[in-house]
């Protein structure tokens, strides 16, 4: 815990200086005050995450954090616990959900195994020679795309192998059955918080301004319904979906799985390392530790759907000024999911039903963080502009 | 009317072969079915609109309309007059919120001068030697964003000049108050529709391959109000709203004068280019005939917020399949705008309380619509990538 509560420690408040610089500044820009909502807030949030008045974002990364969960023998997923490993190959290859939106928004897909099941195996990469892959080319994306006498496939392929790192942090094979026990130690909990904090102080290195979570870990939305129950005190029943798809019976399933858990693993909601070791997930520890260390270094931190939230919403127990530092992007169909927007006091921009994770929303949110910066900088001002104020 | 009635008859319906090929490709990509929600359901429907199973958005445009309203002489704006040709200044200078977010989602703003009260002249353009002004350079805005030793305004006062263009085709010289009698003839409503055709025309010959609506005009919720009113059947009252920022006196003075013009007129609700002469404004003719001519020539149409909404709502009046081309952006904190949206069957992707105008919504909502052509075009199937499908 001695790591974790150092970056707790360097956890500040907002700069109420730069965010009053700042809406002082979008007090002045050609156009009528507040008519921009949302983005005018988010610019204003932003500068008062980094401290500057008018914050510029630059590097962007979408940090996929992906494990596996043992409560899957329990029934709970449409899915067998294999697409874990083979997603974050594709993840590897450029042909996810989030590979395509990452590229589209120009941020990079750093991939962390923290707790696959299975070992990766390093030849399963078609160019990789270490765990650590990344293809990092920015022409070539706007090339592709201006060679149109090539074919869409070969463009999609080549598009595809960019962009992207796979880092090996595993801190063990996939979370035991949460149904018979705790799904992992208190230390292992720990661990891969710890496993969140190292890889945003590596992309900071990087010179990352801004990351997205986002999970891939057959399964998760059990754990995630679990500890929003904890958290919240609401019934199963109400913080219960179908996740990625599954039947109506299944759900019944799901329900009687968590409540088993929780009353099995009796998780202290005073407690939140002890409410992630018993009912959470590795890749969930990872992304709250991910939003630990971006609070902690002043970087905004865009939350993706439902298990990104349910990350968040230890974070915020864990150290209740993360919250300050989180940007909502989407909200699911998951129904929880609007439950911990309202613990995290969040309001979500985008309205699309999407239910995929992986960081798809948080990517989109990103380019919205992205586009209220701009905004804030590249405006001019009514006297710049020569344009009337308002005659009232 | 003829030209009008030429566009109108080749509007075709949706291409149900190409949507059946993009859904049987959605949904043999490596996600569970739907669980993008939005994205993919749009991705479908440029599908069907462009006819091509797996379509791409290249060259992107917001057509900013901009025209000046009679009405404001009854008070019911919180903004003078002269704003609207100052505004204009300001877009072609690049300094307006449209041009900081069109150059972060890639989009060329296009400025169409279709009836500012008054002559806005060459020379008050910094560089321009014609009425269509046209700065054009794809690689000024990543280097300035590049060469980061440059400073922030320096950049940004060089950016600002790129991407816009300036269109001169003015209608008249505003409309007259139409709380004193119709805000223009029908022949000149005729006239701004076709104004809009040929602006889309000139554009697809440029090869934009998707449109924005964006407009500016001061006291334009005003018509939109009334036109909303008019075939919705709705009190003034449950479909007026501050606009940009009125007083509640103002908004008393807004209901006021929207009910004298419609007594005073009598706007017919089943001749849509009557409502448009009488209580409508040139911008929100401009912009139904952006639309008119993107359906015409299979082009998708991202409709911006409320005064898009009105010309939108005029346009499936006049042609209903035309709204099958639209895309929904954003929903604006104008209370008419839910009701447009439901009288058109749309569904708005983002909640960001604004209520600016300019298309800058409508900017944002493309990036999305390119998003969702991207995942489509560049995710690989199940079985490129050797992902397990579901074990049901």
């Amino acid at each position: 815990m001695n790591r974790i509560s150092e970056v707790i420690s360097k956890i500040e408040p907002l700069d109420a200086e730069a965010m009053r610089r700042a809406r002082e500044r979008q007090d002045q820009l050609t156009k009528p005050q507040g008519s921009l909502g949302v983005l005018e807030e988010l610019s204003i949030k932003i500068a008062g995450i980094t401290g500057k008045a008018v914050p510029e974002v630059g590097d962007k990364a979408i940090i996929v954090m992906a494990a596996d969960h043992g409560v899957v023998e329990e029934g709970v997923s449409a899915y067998p616990r294999e697409v874990t490993p083979q997603m974050v190959l594709n993840f590897a290859h450029g042909g996810a959900a989030i590979n395509a939106i990452a590229r589209h928004v120009g941020a990079r897909v750093v991939v962390v195994d923290i707790g696959v099941a299975r070992q990766i195996r390093n030849r399963e990469f078609s160019t990789s020679s270490n765990n650590n892959v990344d293809y990092s080319s920015s022409e070539s994306r706007a090339k592709s795309r201006d060679e149109s006498r090539r074919s869409l496939s070969e463009a999609s392929r080549e598009a595809r192998a960019e962009n992207m790192s796979l880092v090996e942090k595993k801190v063990r094979f996939g979370t035991n059955n949460m149904a018979k026990g705790p799904a992992m130690s208190r230390e292992e909990a720990i661990a891969s918080i710890e496993v969140g904090i190292d890889i945003v102080e590596e992309e900071i290195k990087r010179g990352v301004t801004i990351i997205g979570t986002g999970d891939m870990g057959i399964g998760n939305t059990t754990p995630s319904s679990a500890i929003l129950s904890v958290f919240s005190d609401l019934p199963v029943e109400a913080v219960v979906g179908k996740g990625t798809g599954i039947t109506d019976d299944q759900l019944e399933t799901k329900i009687r799985v968590i409540k088993e858990a929780l009353h099995i693993n009796r998780p202290d909601p005073g407690d939140p390392l002890d409410v992630l070791a018993k009912v959470g997930g590795l890749e969930i520890g990872g992304m709250a530790g991910c939003i630990l260390g971006a609070a902690a270094h002043r970087i905004p931190v865009v939350i993706d759907g439902f298990i990104s939230g349910a990350a968040a919403l230890i974070t915020s127990k864990i150290a209740p000024r993360s919250a300050d530092y989180m940007i909502a992007s989407h909200v699911s169909v998951e129904p929880g999911h609007k439950v911990i927007f309202e613990m995290l006091g969040l309001k979500p921009m985008l309205h699309m039903d999407m239910r995929l994770g992986e960081g798809t929303g948080a990517a989109l949110g990103i380019s919205l963080a992205e586009a209220a910066t701009r905004v804030l900088a590249e405006m001019a001002t009514f006297t710049e502009a020569g344009v009337s104020t308002q005659n009232l």
